[in-house]
C-alpha cells in the first residue's frame, strides 16, 4: 500500500494519558466515546483555572450534598430549603422516585407543595420491596403534618405504576391520592420529558384513592 | 392557589453546591444544562473512587500532553508515536487544522502516512494569517524528508478551503498536493463526520497542484 491507504497499524494516535481521560469520561451516563474525546481535548487545552474550578466544585458538591431528613431530596442541611420554605403548601406532598425528580418538577414552577422521595420504585425482580423505600416515613408525615393530598409522580413505567398503586392502597382513606395524568409517554422516565409535559401531567392529575 | 399549582416561588430545589457543579459542567462544549445536571448528580452519587479517578486522569493528561515537535499533534514525548512509527510512509503527509483532526483520521485506519497540524485555518476576519500557522515548518519538512504528496484535510469550510488553496499555492511544483474529495458535507467540521465519510473522502481525493 505504497499510496498510504488501506488497513494500517492499529488505529492509534491518542497519547495514553488522553486515552485514559477519554475512557473515564465515557463512563459517565449519556457520554459516548466521541463526546468524551471532545470533552477530554477541551479539558486538556482549557486554561488551568477552568479545570481547577470544575474539580473544586465537584469536591464541594460531594462533600456538602446530603439527603434532607424530611423529604429525602438533595440538601446541604439536615432539612432542605423546600421543606423549610414558608410559602409552600405543607398539606400537599408530591411523591417521586429519585431526588433528581424533585429538580425536574421544580423546573416546571407549577408545584407549590412539598416532596417526598421514595428512593426508587417497587421491583420484585430487582428485589426492591416496600421496606426499601421511604414509605414508613411518608406515612408518618401524612399523619403528623395534616397532609390532604399526595400526588404520586413516580415514573410512568411498570415499576413506577406498581409503586403508585401501592402508595394509593397504603394511604386510602387517610388523604386524597392523585396521579399526574397523560402527557408522560408510557415506558419513559420523568427524566426524558420537557417542562411543559410534566406541567400538563400535573394539572390533569387523576384520583387513585 | 390553595391547590398547590400555578407560579410559585422562584424555581429552585437545587442545593447551591450542586448548582455550581452543574454550571461548571454546562461550560463544557456540547453539554447543555440538562446533561450537566445528569452528570452532576451522577458524579455526586458515584462512589468516591470514580470521581477520584476522573480527577486524577484529568490532572495526568494536563500534565503530560504536549505538542509533537515535528507534526504538532498531541504527544507525551517531544516527538509523537505516529512520527516515530517505522511502518508509516514518511513521504506522505496529511495536513489538518487541529490535533483532534489527527485522531479522527486515525480512527478511519485508512491513512498510513504522517500528519502536520497547522494549528488552525486562515481567517482574515479573526486575524489568523499564514504566519500564525505552522506553514514554515511544513515547508521545512517537505524539503528535508522527501515528501512526495501532501493531502490537505482542512475542514470543508470557507476558511478551511482558503487554507487548502494557500497550501496548494505554497507547495506547487515541490510535491503533489491533494484534497479529500466529496463525502464531507460543506459547511461542517471534520469533527461531525463519521469514519466512513472521512475514509471515503480520503480515497476520492483530488489534485490541487
Amino acid at each position: 500500500m505504497a499510496d498510504g491507504f488501506g488497513p494500517g497499524p492499529a488505529a492509534g494516535g491518542m497519547p495514553e494519558s488522553l486515552d485514559r481521560l477519554v475512557t473515564e469520561l465515557a463512563r459517565l451516563p449519556g457520554i459516548g466515546r466521541r463526546t468524551a474525546q471532545r470533552l477530554a481535548v477541551h479539558l486538556v487545552r482549557a486554561d488551568a483555572q477552568q479545570s481547577i474550578q470544575l474539580a473544586r466544585s465537584l469536591d464541594m458538591a460531594r462533600e456538602r450534598i446530603v439527603r434532607c431528613h424530611r423529604c429525602f431530596g438533595f440538601s446541604e442541611a439536615p432539612v432542605c430549603g423546600i421543606c423549610l420554605d414558608p410559602r409552600r403548601e405543607t398539606t400537599l406532598v408530591c411523591v417521586v422516585e429519585e431526588p433528581t425528580d424533585v429538580l425536574l418538577v421544580e423546573r416546571t414552577a407549577e408545584w407549590r407543595g412539598l416532596y417526598h422521595v421514595l428512593g426508587g420504585a417497587l421491583s420484585p425482580l430487582e428485589g426492591i420491596d416496600p421496606a426499601d423505600l421511604t414509605l414508613a416515613q411518608l406515612e408518618e408525615r401524612i399523619a403528623e403534618d395534616g397532609v390532604t393530598e399526595v400526588v404520586v409522580a413516580t415514573n410512568p413505567t411498570m415499576s413506577g405504576e406498581a409503586t403508585a398503586s401501592y402508595v394509593a392502597d397504603l394511604l386510602r382513606g387517610r388523604c386524597r391520592v392523585t396521579r399526574p395524568a397523560s402527557g408522560l409517554p408510557v415506558g419513559s422516565d420523568l427524566d426524558q420529558a420537557d417542562e411543559l409535559t410534566i406541567g400538563k401531567a400535573f394539572s390533569g392529575r387523576r384520583d387513585l384513592a
